[in-house]
């Protein structure tokens, strides 16, 4: 096979710093290339959409995080998905479309089709769901909703599931899971537009962090019960208030702490709550989808089906333009996106 | 049956106040009562020895902890192992050995036997150990150790468990099942004696939490592949430096914080750990061991069988006189106990 796409330009974002607390759109460069070729057991894929997502805020640092930092001068590391444009891999063929947390954020990139686990490479059915589908509710962060809350958070029905970042990727989908497994949710957003969502797709009651008069008071009140499960994605003030309303045996899922970005590495200062958690036995456990990933088709197959029966809803926020992907991560750690924010690459 | 001891002298330890942080001795009064008759099922019993525990500080306050607190004008609350020395009941005979965490702070007590649960009795075998070994390791400490380890923290064989107070009623038992289950020890104390006397019982590593120059450096060269399982009776610095060290998948069981008790009641500031949460995926469980009263027995027996055969030992700090009640029970909150604090009664 020869060089398909010797005369096209791969446009791209190096890692240009390690930030300092929350990064500038300065910590990346703007770069072309030549696109490159596929190796033997590669292919090269055209992308069409490109995720944004909050672990990436752990890659730019030179430390290893649970896996290691994106180097300075390297692609700055994220998933995409799109079609096949050249294969050297004999079950892939050119069309096919290819989905894949290795993609990175550049318009074209050579994958390889045999790594197992999560940066491997996925096969996706266009006609199952809009293919940027599986950088949201059918991937990624479905599967974090998926075993993050069923498996980790183990809701009973009748019980209390809290939701922080409730309008994000992954807390929309946590709270119509709840309402599957029969538990009522309660939703955690800084915006009243993103809660009177969360309310539309099932939400029985939503929580605005940011106008609230007295936040733990405010969880008191959605949660007369106590909160059974706490599917926490922020950490921080909404974290620090949900703890005060654990109920007996309740379970804290640790899956993100986006309202942290501002002081990533360093410590973060604020009460403890051993005394609520002996009182209540409560556990915390953090959640990481990965250890997960050899059942992600289980949790992919489920979600289908969801959605096919019109038992979830799921809305993303979608900017143009591989040149908008530092203003997309940023939005996202401002909290500026409503719904999953992804980028259509064209 | 008539009134067995109405000339005979009840000395007892009121609760004179709710102490603000650390109690002092002012917080209990001295009184004198004629000794109590016993109802319709009750029994009469003298006290031979009486403990005390860190659960107390949670006793004096008012609202309610994981049960209500002691009233002010009330006998103190604690358990306490003597002779019935007058029955109403069936079941239980003049020279029985009664154990219950109803005592309470006095030489003479009404138990009921029919209540179940933890407040209830428990009839001690005389010659199946000393009997103040029921307040001990073939008690609620040795309940508590065995449940919070084996069940919690499921330690598996090769694991590395850390224990924080190690030398006292728990963390001596802690430690020396966990070498049972075929696991490295690692002792913290803040005395070099306890930590020799942990050393002596079979625990592999030792660190003095108050000579160490870094304690979260001291924890890393003990631990070189991590801890896999945080067995915290303290909270507190003691904490922190072990959860800055946690393996992946490892279990952090909050059994106590003692370490809090001047502050008892007020925010316990400082760092938190969301993200070591989530790299390591390890999981922190509020641990309280009436939860696991139903299977007493279980451990109780297990404990016994140890014992005979020379593989636990356990050692306990011994003062004598009710008078004294109020000193050993600060001591222990001082952490100026070595091994298990009772009182003799006599």
């Amino acid at each position: 096979m020869g060089r398909p796409m010797q005369n096209v330009t791969n446009r791209r974002w190096l890692l240009a710093a390690y930030p300092d607390g929350m990064p500038s759109p300065d910590d990346w460069a703007f770069d072309t290339q030549p696109v490159p070729d596929p190796g033997p057991g590669q292919i090269l894929v055209k992308a069409q959409w490109l995720s944004v997502d909050p672990y990436m805020r752990g890659r730019m640092s030179p430390g290893a995080n649970y896996t290691k930092g994106v180097g300075l001068g390297e692609v700055m590391a994220g998933g995409g998905v799109g079609e096949v444009v050249a294969s050297n891999h004999p079950a892939w063929k050119i069309g096919d479309i290819a989905e894949s947390m290795s993609f990175g954020w550049q318009e074209w990139s050579v994958l390889a089709p045999d790594v197992f686990g999560p940066a491997g490479v996925n096969k996706i059915d266009a006609k199952l769901a809009p293919i940027e589908s599986s950088l949201s509710w059918l991937g990624m962060p479905g599967v974090t909703a998926y075993f993050g809350l069923l498996d980790v958070g183990r809701p009973r029905p009748g019980e209390t599931v809290v939701v922080s970042a409730a309008s994000g990727a992954v807390g929309q989908l946590v709270g119509q899971i709840a309402k599957l497994a029969g538990c009522r949710a309660v939703a955690i957003a800084g915006d009243d537009a993103k809660l009177a969502w969360c309310r539309d797709i099932g939400f029985d009651a939503a929580i605005n962090y940011k106008t609230a008069a007295e936040l733990a008071a405010a969880v008191k009140a959605a949660c007369p019960q106590g909160v059974d499960v706490f599917f926490d994605n922020t950490a921080g003030p909404v974290h620090d208030a949900v703890m005060k309303n654990l109920s007996i045996g309740a379970r804290v899922v640790i899956c993100g702490r986006v309202a942290l970005a501002a002081n990533f590495g360093k410590p973060d200062v604020g009460e403890r709550f051993m005394g609520q958690l002996i009182v209540t036995r409560a556990s915390m456990h953090g959640f990481l989808v990965f250890d997960w990933w050899h059942r992600r088709s289980e949790a992919l197959k489920r979600l289908a089906a969801w959605q096919r029966e019109g038992k979830i809803r799921f809305k993303e926020d979608v900017l143009d333009g591989i040149e908008r992907m530092p203003e997309a991560f940023l939005r996202l750690l401002h909290g500026k996106n409503f719904g999953k924010q992804i980028v259509r690459i064209g």
